[in-house]
């Protein structure tokens, strides 16, 4: 007979429910997004949606409605009633028996979480440390994928060195990005943060960062850099969706600055809060 | 209120099962075991359970007794009463709302499945037909983790050429190995495989392969080779817990020597066989 163990429990494979077969957890097969609300409105919800349908079809995950996914995120939303909400969703390819290959007919499995945004008061207004981490990570960073591994070991590194996030550094010595936010440097007025390549997401709040620095009249580089000149720089920063602009005032340990977010930084922050009213 | 949605239907974030957050799904956070029982006899459990160990170490998956995994292997394959049985396992690091740093305190989650060993007969005698694919894996491929969207994705595109498997090439153009197998070549009574690295694998079966190899008088090298040494071989073949040895005919469209399964594997395929008695 096939069984199933689940914990020290013994069940027929019949009984197994399709969350225990999900190939999310077999494979990690299947693509996220995370959105924020700020004030009652979603921000940037078009981006994302479109970034999510980029991220299935680069994994061949076909037939999902994204007019099916809006109308989803926005009545959980609204069922939450959260002003200031995190909203993360997934889609997996479906559940099945253990397989690499899979089954055109599966049936995508859809999971959605409405929770607060994080407080980010106090970081924003003293900044954070963060480490650097070798960056593990798959070929396709630019698919926002479940196989978040070495993201989380980076991140529980950081953790232990005190730090808010850690930053990726590739084999060649270059400054990827954080194990989940954008980087960038801002040396003089010039605005400094990795191309989009296939290491790099995508990251919506990168594009409003880079149009809010325009607004600002900073110049925008796009091209890698190392962490060398990361820490000699003027100041750091630090985007992500739930946070939008954290700044960073410690990198791997050595001082940015004054070691309090830099001018430009909070420029940023305050442009950036207005395409969010 | 802190909500989640299932499909479509919302529910509140306090009724989601353990299995709802479990962080295999969120991250791949976790690592697994695939082991198998010749004629009754699980082959090599406690090199399975050593390397899973060593998994768990690896990602930091702390406190989990190696001795009441094997407990629950043994009473589950025992429980099937399948013979020649294939027995899939993973633990992940446990079940909390998404976080990627996480806590101390979480329970790890263990799964496992007993089901029927594939019939591999027609394949080890008439031989499979390989692609390749780019190595698009994380750089820590020495562990056997739950992230393995990569594998999926270059299997799905090996079925979709009529082939068995897919070899990875990776970025300086060498063979790695196959998407859930190691890759061997044999020159005259030279056995060749990738050397044990941070982007290989240690394959149980390819040990007892090597320890195969020896049996018959083989010379063994450990070495990378390219796509075009493989091809030009006198024999190629794979080898994967659930099958041991498989012979491979085609490589990437090229038939290998007469297309038929080769003479040495053959004789390796036997010699194995002398293991799992």
């Amino acid at each position: 007979m096939q069984i199933a163990m689940i914990g020290d429990k013994i069940v027929s494979a019949d009984e197994l429910e399709p969350v225990d077969l999900d190939r999310g957890i077999y494979f990690g097969d299947g693509v996220y997004e995370v959105v924020r609300s700020y004030d009652g409105r979603i921000f940037a919800l078009e981006e994302h949606l479109q970034r999510f349908a980029n991220s299935m079809a680069a994994i061949k995950i076909d037939g999902v409605d994204i007019d099916r996914i809006r109308d989803r995120v926005r009545k959980a939303f609204e069922a939450a009633g959260i002003s200031n909400a995190k909203i993360y969703f997934h889609i997996t390819r479906g559940s099945a028996p253990r397989e690499h290959d899979w089954d055109a007919n599966l049936e995508p499995n859809f999971f959605l979480t409405v929770t607060e945004a994080p407080n980010d008061d106090e970081e924003k207004s003293r900044g954070i440390a963060v480490s650097i981490h070798p960056d593990w990570r798959w070929k396709r960073c630019d698919i926002k994928s479940l196989n978040l591994l070495p993201n989380v070991l980076a991140r529980h590194d950081a953790t232990q060195k005190g730090c808010g996030e850690a930053i990726f550094i590739d084999e060649a010595g270059f400054i990827t990005e954080g194990a989940s936010s954008a980087f960038f440097t801002i040396n003089g007025q010039t605005m400094q943060t990795a191309s989009l390549t296939a290491n790099i997401l995508p990251s919506i709040t990168r594009k409003f960062v880079i149009d809010a620095g325009k607004n600002i009249g900073l110049e925008i580089t796009e091209k890698s850099l190392t962490p060398q000149q990361a820490s000699d720089s003027d100041e750091l920063f630090i985007a992500v969706t739930t946070k939008d602009i954290v700044p960073i005032v410690k990198f791997d340990g050595k001082i940015i600055g004054d070691g309090r977010p830099g001018k430009y930084t909070k420029l940023l922050i305050e442009e950036f809060r207005t395409f969010t009213v």
